[in-house]
């Protein structure tokens, strides 16, 4: 979804949609995924999934299998599922416990929950082997308000700097207490670029999302990040909603210490390449986006809300779900019918509206990421 | 089906069938589509299917998605279904019928039905911005004897030119006044040419289709278009027979002014590349070729009646359309063992008979079109 | 499954597994298709599938269909299943009888079952027309201890040099008295050389098969066959088994003239690139490989007994064929894991075991095979 940048509109002058190659071309998706997600943070959810020494959760990543795992301090690691004898993978369950040791299912060699090779049997016969030379492959993996972050790159940007723009900017919605009450996930057809911009404008809104353009004047707001790899604002509430739910109403009382204007407003950003986050005064929902081919996504929607909120009695985040499942589902539709038509030979690129200023930055960001020069459009 | 080409065996003296790869190559169907499919007319079925102002019918070609309209003048439109602004697909149903305007589903951005921008919101926000620039893309659309035609060349041989063989020869049909009365779908596990050539020579017919040879002999009639784009002649029905009908006898009285020998023959002619049309003294058969892929053709096979023999108490088409939806079969099955054989490594060019004069023609034809000099077999 | 070198562990002082490309990469599959099986023997099954004149079989080899036929001599032939006229497959049955005569089913182009073309109706019309020109496409085959080897090179390396380490070395085991009792068919998501490899060595035994690592220690028994394109040696039975089987017995008498130490022995031979042949004292075992992708294998598993033995009242084979096939099935379930971690850009090549010298003798052998210099890992 959704912002109106009211004030910059100068920055996009002239700007046009990226060409047709960009939501199809097989070379240029393998170029993404080296460059952007093989190479930049990327959301996997969040850490409460794994709250105990030995918990853990495979994360696939394109053809990549990751495990995470909290290790006896309480931090969380992540390495390959890569066995160093013959490449076997380790473990097939996408989440459950490990009892100190991760051990493979072919040979029996066995890692510490830190990766470290602790047994490999009948390899001491060889006296060029040398057990400290083969830990499991590691990944880089980073905390921030709860969400968890994976980087495949051997030397990742320092999440600190990679995310600077956000770091203390939510401190209000005490966003590592929530917990996650539901979990939808939906594969899309259409590129994953396609679903990050169009969670970037609400020109669509009125035609697209009646229900919510009921709740949410499509320009209002302001976007405060608008250029870079993170974007993003915040939209008004009208005066018939205090959040953005079915009923309008709110499911609990406002999170943290949220309050003043916030209460009558939804803020959005899209954290690139993987992230949407959607914080209301009353719950926060976030998406992260799985490209599986060109024109293929996989979206987790996931909504998360006050433990406290979440234990009185009556509470159904239903009304909040309902509403955004209604919008997503929106959302995908007409992705969907994007993807198809800019994979005709007949799209060529068409004119943003000032409404749409954030898409032409996400383009950029791309084009960047991929070091590629713009040739045609 | 079907010609036995009499006179001109000394034009093939020495052909050859075309190497397996024309069948099976992909970079070699690429540039049929090309050079070929988005190069030449293309048969899309009937005028009858948008009688008024304002209905339409989508056409797939390949990955492309037309839009067939028939505008307020009477006139039919065709453009690309791709919207101008960030080319969303305008339209899913596959026929239907516009109120006047042509409008997108994601910013509403609409279109009159001779593909001119008439609203794009908030567009006139910016200066720069001249709606007269943002038309639909057009596509060369024609109507000859009641049949459609599309052409996604940007400048495509004038029609008149390319059908010159044809213009007037059927009048006797009424081609323009029939109707369609019934529609057969098939999808083949072969490559398209394969389709036209089978359908050019009846050397087949006493093995495969033991039915249809007893009504029609296979070395019967002549050839009058035996090189070129359009190729085909007639048959003779034998004594026994009055039309191909599984009875024998004819669907009603013969069409329009046919008469005299013609009372006693089927002709058939290819059409390069998508079009097999099939003229019975009673009814008109006709084929629409849509490859897929280099081994993949979807078919649609349409008959045609007078409808004021469709009209009388009793008629019934199921008499004609069985013995060729028999026939049809038949030939697919034998045209996909075809792919199959021509797919190995050890098949090497074969050498035509003289019933197979047509097939050469078919392969200079795709050659010529390929622009592509013949290096092997 | 399964030999433990004892003596050559020096021929692989720091061996370690082939890159991940040699798993996954579509090019070094081609060339695997190309250099090894279109140019080496390939075992097809056992020749008392034909055992009459005019029998003959079906076989598929990647994407070709070969005839394999008794001609009236009782010899075996063998053709690609592929006119030569215009490509058509001549033969669809995976098994059946021909009467004397191989016909097309397209134009009635007839072969004897030598694969000469015996009727080719019209072609008599043109003069250049030379039916002894046109003979089905030969394939070589040989038959050796009862197992029929094709092999589609051109000029095939001579089946005696090929098999020569093997020739006389199994006379005790009666072969080609034996018949096919019992047929599996399996397919596994891992590339073929996993299954190579996997049957190689015993290392995994004590984890991967429980039941099979009762009754034969892991590392019992020696190699004989160390180097080369065919590998492998013997294990011993432990002294509570007399034959691998679920109750341990044996399923009848000896075969033919096995006795003293093999009594206690199973021999296990790799015999490159699609035989896996394994002699009981009672029963012999063979799987045939067939690669379908880089990531996919049909195997056929078959189980040979006397033909005396089957006839005894109450003989059943289940007592054998069941311990294999849960040993099988645990061997593909790790193979799979194996190839989804090799598949994984984080994978590089481990070092091999004492116990896995066969392994590396085998990617020496495909290296050889492809001409490939080994350049990472």
């Amino acid at each position: 979804m959704t912002q109106f940048h009211k004030t910059a509109s100068t920055l996009i002058a002239g700007a046009k949609t990226l060409p047709g190659e960009y939501y199809t071309s097989a070379e240029i998706y393998q170029r993404e995924r080296e460059r952007i997600f093989n190479s930049r943070w990327l959301c996997i959810g969040r850490g409460e999934q794994i709250p105990h020494p030995g918990n853990y959760l495979l994360v696939n990543i394109g053809t990549e299998s990751i495990i995470v795992v909290r290790n006896n301090n309480g931090e969380v690691r992540s390495f390959y599922n890569v066995c160093r004898h013959r490449g076997t993978r380790l473990c097939q369950q996408s989440q459950g416990t490990f009892n100190n040791t991760i051990s493979c299912p072919y040979h029996a060699w066995s890692y510490n929950l830190d990766g470290e090779l602790n047994a490999a049997p009948l390899m001491n016969e060889l006296d060029y082997f040398c057990k400290e030379d083969y830990p499991l492959h590691k990944v880089a993996i980073e905390t921030w308000e709860g969400f968890l972050f994976l980087n495949l790159a051997p030397n990742p940007e320092p999440f600190a700097n990679a995310f600077a723009p956000l770091i203390n900017k939510f401190t209000q919605w005490h966003l590592p207490k929530l917990r996650v009450a539901q979990r939808i996930e939906y594969n899309i057809q259409a590129n994953w670029k396609l679903i990050l911009q169009n969670y970037s404008e609400c020109y669509h809104c009125p035609l697209v999302h009646p229900k919510l353009a009921q709740m949410s004047f499509y320009r209002s707001g302001e976007n405060d990040l608008f250029s870079g790899a993170i974007l993003g604002g915040f939209m008004k509430l009208n005066d018939n909603a205090l959040s953005l739910t079915i009923s309008g109403k709110r499911c609990g009382k406002p999170l943290g210490e949220v309050g003043g204007e916030d209460l009558k407003r939804v803020y959005y950003y899209s954290i690139f390449p993987n992230l949407l986050l959607s914080l209301h005064p009353d719950y926060v929902m976030f998406h992260t986006l799985w490209p599986q081919s060109p024109n293929q996504t996989r979206i987790v929607c996931e909504w998360l809300f006050d433990p406290n909120t979440m234990a009185q009695p009556g509470f159904d985040p239903a009304d909040a779900v309902e509403l955004w499942d209604l919008t997503n589902r929106q959302d995908w539709e007409i992705c969907e019918l994007t993807q198809q038509g800019v994979s005709s030979r007949a799209y060529t690129p068409g004119v943003y509206s000032s409404s749409e200023s954030l898409l032409a930055a996400i383009d950029q960001e791309v084009l960047k990421a991929l070091a590629m020069e713009r040739v045609s459009g």
